[in-house]
């Protein structure tokens, strides 16, 4: 008899049948006399067409007002799941993130989650409920309703986890588990039985979108162990994602190559090469709530440097805008280029901390398929390369057989 | 400057488009200086849309879980006004009927409103904003999501009018105000600029189905100025609801001629006539939340009677069977009679009271076109008859003939 929290992504209850066969698979873990308490995400679909709506209304919708229209989303799933367990005598009782309370900060749309109240849930959990919470939202201090951003789920099923303090916390998704690379780019591709928190916090973060970054970090944070499920296989482990090393049963050097198609890259060229550049490059930026993923500034020359850095696409003429009209006549940068036909792609593993040479291979290997490498970045555990997005497909493959990955 | 309550129905909402012709009415409202709060039904077509999602899940849906999905239907509502206000550069904000909070006890699908916080509206209101406010539901004590009904939107209009003492509650709607009977069927109907509380309260129970009966009766007893507008047209006095006979300007004895095509009549028949019958009858119906809207028992002879009674169409099996299961043996009935092919036709008017005859001019009016009269009810200001279905037109014009209405 275990505990466990289990989320179901907008997929797995993307249509009533679906939410069915959720339903009688939660029904068989609580007929193990597991205790559980389910999240759900919105039926796939569902966000956009909300979002859509809202954009009939206001280019840019009011965003306290918009996500009190996300919300419904995952308040439609939490009923209908809650109906399918009653329809199978499973006792069951929905909550909104509201209704819990997950008490959030006041950022619209992309809120934090501060505390989560366990009282309700304890009650019910103790009087035999299967507990059903609305993922991706929660409530401020004063009671406005909050979205935690796409992909908000996962962190509300760890942060769920954490505070009831469940043996395990299983994101059931339309994949398997966490594969070396995606399987549609390389057939040869495999499923890891266990991968450790720093790398996947290396793989989601660059793009193997499985999990959310952030619930991987609040994961580790709070040593929550997170296990990604299929939910339209029977039986399965899964990959289980650990926060010790010596836990980890793989023995190749690199883990998984990781993509990511959603950059853009910009570089300032010729700012003066002093103190204070970066925060005056990127500040505003930041304040625009636009995220940045790699930054490279090299060594100087002359007393100029240039200084570049990559954006999700869809910031990518925004982010321009702000850099052209706020920041290139205030800091006296020569020009500001950029491009959004680029792809990252890394390599990632914690077994490249004690390889040397690991990154060269990978730039020799690129060199040899003649792909021009854009921009690098290392950190610990991976090295990451921008390359022409073209060459995407072909740089995966490559870089999945030279590290014996197939 | 006047304080007013709108409410906009499902239809005057029914796209994005309906919703930016609301906002731009409220606007113009909020413009002149009036303070406003706006209470909005889903988006016509959306509540049935639910209804039959969690029909897919559950014959029967969890009443607790129903009202879960339901009120998704105004949140979606309240946000898209907002937005658009907003987008009209008006301050705007929205409320759910949770974090109003509009208190209502635990009867899920038909709850009642116990209390209305005013502070967040108040506040809001002397800081300039337009409030816009979900109909139809409401929050327990303990916390869960309920909804008043159908047409409880209304409802809530009153409800916050009475509480925060509105000048007015104007209720928007299709129609451009209360007529003395449905053109559809009448084309010499007329709008009437005042009718009576009572007279409303006869009208929307047979079925005029512009106002809902409870919001009615709630307005009566807290006094609220009630008027029913059409939110198509650009101007209109729509028509006030009076508490006041002498309020009333129209000369009439009869002020208009309701239907109810969505009745079915039950008759117990050769039931022992002593006392405690009808509740030994009707306590089990009301027991399983089935509306009763006639009652009829004649004078009984041999100790035994008949026992009549009309519910609404879609309850008339489920009615049939408590009866047949649960009462007809313990009370010894002879037999239980129905039919669902009738119609209830009624004429209403305060004026009735200080005239003699009228209700037989009704039942000669309908001899002299043959048309048979199954039951008859009346009160001091309408008299209603059961008739067979096919002879509803017949019978509307030519007692809004006969009654001087054309």
């Amino acid at each position: 008899m275990a505990f466990y929290i289990q989320k179901y992504g907008g997929t797995s209850v993307g249509s009533t049948e679906r939410i069915k066969n959720v339903a009688r698979r939660v029904a068989k873990f609580h007929a193990k006399g597991h205790q559980l308490v389910i999240v759900v995400s919105a039926m796939s679909g569902r966000t956009n067409r909300l979002i859509s709506l809202a954009k009939e209304v206001q280019d840019n919708p009011d965003p306290r007002e918009l996500d009190v229209m996300l919300s419904t989303g995952e308040q439609i799933s939490i009923a209908l799941l809650s109906m399918a367990l009653i329809e199978l005598n499973v006792k069951a009782r929905s909550y909104t993130g509201s209704q819990v309370r997950i008490l959030t900060d006041s950022t619209h749309s992309k809120a934090r989650i501060l505390e989560v109240d366990e009282n309700k849930i304890r009650a019910d959990l103790d009087a035999g409920y299967v507990v059903v919470v609305a993922g991706f939202q929660g409530v401020d201090a004063a009671g406005n309703i909050t979205t935690l951003g796409r992909g908000g789920s996962d962190t509300t099923g760890v942060a769920l986890a954490a505070a009831l303090k469940a043996d395990e916390c299983q994101i059931y998704t339309d994949v398997d588990g966490i594969y070396t690379t995606d399987p549609r780019i390389v057939p040869e591709a495999r499923r890891l039985e266990t991968i450790t928190f720093e790398e996947m916090l290396e793989m989601a973060s660059l793009g193997s979108k499985i999990l959310q970054l952030r619930s991987v970090e609040f994961a580790g944070k709070y040593k929550v162990k997170l296990r990604v499920l299929s939910s339209f296989e029977e039986d399965g482990n899964g990959t289980l994602i650990t926060y010790e090393e010596n836990e980890k049963m793989e023995q190749a050097v690199i883990s998984g190559i990781a993509f990511n198609r959603d950059e853009a890259k910009i570089t300032v060229l010729g700012v003066p090469d002093h103190p204070g550049i970066a925060y005056q490059i990127l500040g505003p930026i930041a304040d625009a709530n636009i995220d940045v993923d790699m930054i490279i500034q090299n060594v100087g020359h002359d007393g100029l440097t240039d200084f570049s850095f990559t954006v999700h696409r869809r910031e990518y003429s925004n982010a321009m805008q702000i850099l052209k009209d706020k920041i290139q006549g205030h800091i006296g940068a020569r020009n500001i280029v950029g491009g959004d036909k680029i792809t990252k792609v890394s390599i990632v593993g914690v077994g490249m901390r004690s390889h040397a040479g690991i990154a060269s291979k990978m730039f020799r290997v690129l060199a040899e398929e003649g792909i021009n490498i854009q921009m690098i970045a290392t950190s610990e555990i991976k090295v990451s390369v921008v390359v022409d997005e073209k060459h995407m497909e072909l740089a995966v493959r490559v870089l999945h057989k030279a590290f014996d990955l197939d």
